[in-house]
């Protein structure tokens, strides 16, 4: 099984565009990708796609993945739509991966597309609440929201950590964030802000929820030979992981782990022949404030119950040993749903390029990690800095 | 890059099924799989899931493939869902094969599953809607079978064809699914029936349209080790093809040739290092009779224009020379979207092992064309009988 690398990453700004499609926004992104690779490079050697979306907003929904490879001009290119919900580019990316460590092809496309905000339409809404567990949760009436703000609510208890702890996930993204001109909420805020924040489902208040976001992203995964003819740096694909999980909550043992990101983070640390204290940077799923206090723990970044000490003592600032969401993350970057994954990736791949907003001291290794609703489906991903060519 | 093999195949019954969920259909399909598999076969030794479907008919919508498999005991199992509208598992197979090629898996599952006849959401019909081109087909009111209708009457007027032509493809494929117990529409139909039929969209009436079906499919997909320890007889999976088009038939030169059948036509081809000659049997999406057609002139089966003459001459009768949809094809067994393309793979396996309801002559060789919306995605697979082992 040969090496996959990423050749180029970018993204389109992540906000709210009423007057922009998911077409245009992905040609943004593509763009972005295209112009990110070293030497040129013709959108021609592109052997197939992967891209993820949970719907667009009621535009597009059946075969949007061809409407939008199309649209970017790779007539013909296989072109397969992943929905995973909010994972749905990380898978799409995953198998990007595969599609060139199996050698079917060269160069492949992972990316992302959602439109969020679009309020002419009852879908967007809609969308969001399928995501969930159906018979139990959705159709009682439970959002995300209420199902985070139940794991939340464990965490605080079991752990004994305070409001302050969620809040601190806020102040340090959007204090990332205010620096990338790329992000949906890009202002910084107070630990009084955070923690003062209207309540949206208890304990989780405004600050510790993402916004909507419309945006996309685009990644671009090719074979050593093709890495070596254009790139500058080797950035290579060091580790795979995904594992699904039951949907529901309610049907899981512990509401203060995630166990599919356990699983997805020890199968890519393997796959990466790594352990977490080599790590320089991650980008995690924060949706929610808890989903990164989860994220520390089930990545193994820290023992359980110590999450909120990592927050507190600056370990995941910029400037501190394991740097988390220096891109903003999706609490003040944004969330476009199916872009969320492979827009992670856009941040590792600039940070392992020395090119971000807010950047790390020379990292070698990053990782990036994207949960599909509250843990039925994760990925995980491991990045590393290989070689620097000529 | 090595191979990847068919390790087992099962469906469930395609049909009307108001008191099943899609839980309950996958369920039946992949026990089906499971029980096809010569030597008795563990699930656990499934590493990673591809499974296809539009939509859900209302009912888990995002996140549905980890619901699939957590329900089936494939805990924790990376599930990617597909969706590529009618190509959604044509395409969640080429995924499978895929992985296993590239050595990331040993057994990968491949499946798809729709419900589509619950009339007490009004979903389904919404999903099979959108699947079409949004601006300028959908919006404005065209259908399906409006568009299909289109290709018909082109064909039609370029071919000096009749509706005798179309009508053949009803008459075979309710011929064959007349005697495939798991066909949704199990009966035959006479060429007077076919050609006087009450329209639907002119120049198609009833009988050159399939139905909306409910129901699932499954298939195994491993590497030669696995293959060689479970199996009694080697079903290679030798080529795979896969293409993406306009989605919108506005958008293409012709109306009488879908460019991404020939494209993905071509790779499997040369990816299986066969030509069209060598085939003993094919499975090809007859959504509407003329996509039939068009499938045998796309698909290098005969030249331009000579589709109606392979029918009138019996060449693609189970007798002929190359059966074409021996299962019933999607006309007579069914069309549960996104259980389609997998749904064709079932009677691929069957046939080469001899087990088929119509079964062909020793047959070495089998084609599988699976076609989402008009052609806006498309794969087209190979098989062979590779080798009877002991």
């Amino acid at each position: 099984m040969r090496d996959a690398y990423v050749l180029g990453a970018g993204q389109s700004s992540f906000g709210s565009f009423p007057d922009r499609t998911y077409l245009s926004l992905f040609d943004e992104a593509f763009d972005a990708a295209i112009d990110s690779v070293d030497e040129e490079l013709s959108p021609d050697v592109i052997d197939e796609a992967f891209l993820g979306t949970l719907g667009v907003g009621g535009r597009q929904i059946g075969l949007s993945g061809p409407a939008v490879t199309e649209h970017v001009g790779l007539h013909g290119v296989p072109t397969t739509r992943v929905e995973n919900a909010c994972a749905a580019s990380g898978y799409a990316f995953r198998q990007a991966v595969t599609a060139v460590r199996s050698g079917l092809v060269d160069v492949a496309l992972a990316g992302g597309y959602e439109v969020m905000t679009d309020a002419s339409s009852d879908h967007t809404r809609w969308w969001l609440g399928v995501s969930g567990e159906t018979e139990w949760e959705r159709m009682s009436g439970t959002t995300f929201s209420g199902v985070y703000a139940q794991m939340a609510s464990a965490y605080m208890d079991e752990y004994d950590a305070s409001v302050e702890d969620l809040s601190r996930v806020a102040v340090k993204n959007h204090g990332n964030g205010a620096q990338n001109p790329k992000a949906h909420l890009g202002f910084e805020c107070s630990l009084e802000d955070a923690v003062s924040a209207p309540p949206v489902a208890d304990p989780l208040n405004l600050y510790h929820c993402c916004p909507t976001t419309d945006g996309a992203s685009a990644v671009l995964v090719a074979s050593e030979d093709v890495a070596r003819e254009h790139s500058d740096e080797l950035i290579r694909v060091a580790g795979t992981g995904a594992s699904s999980g039951r949907v529901g909550l309610f049907q899981r043992e512990s509401l203060t782990s995630i166990p599919a990101t356990v699983r997805a983070g020890e199968d890519a640390y393997e796959d990466a022949g790594i352990d977490p204290s080599e790590l320089d940077f991650a980008e995690v799923h924060d949706c929610f404030a808890i989903a990164e206090l989860l994220a520390y723990e089930d990545l193994g970044f820290c023992d359980r119950g110590e999450a909120g000490r990592l927050l507190r003592e600056g370990v995941t600032d910029p400037d501190g040993e394991l740097p988390a969401n220096t891109s903003g993350g999706l609490k003040s970057k944004g969330h476009p749903i199916g872009a969320t994954g492979t827009g992670q990736i856009v941040e590792a791949f600039d940070q392992l390029r020395g090119e971000a907003y807010v950047q790390v001291d020379d990292p070698r290794y990053g990782l990036t990690h994207n949960v599909g609703g509250s843990g039925g489906g994760v990925t995980v991903h491991i990045f590393e800095k290989e070689e620097v060519l000529a």
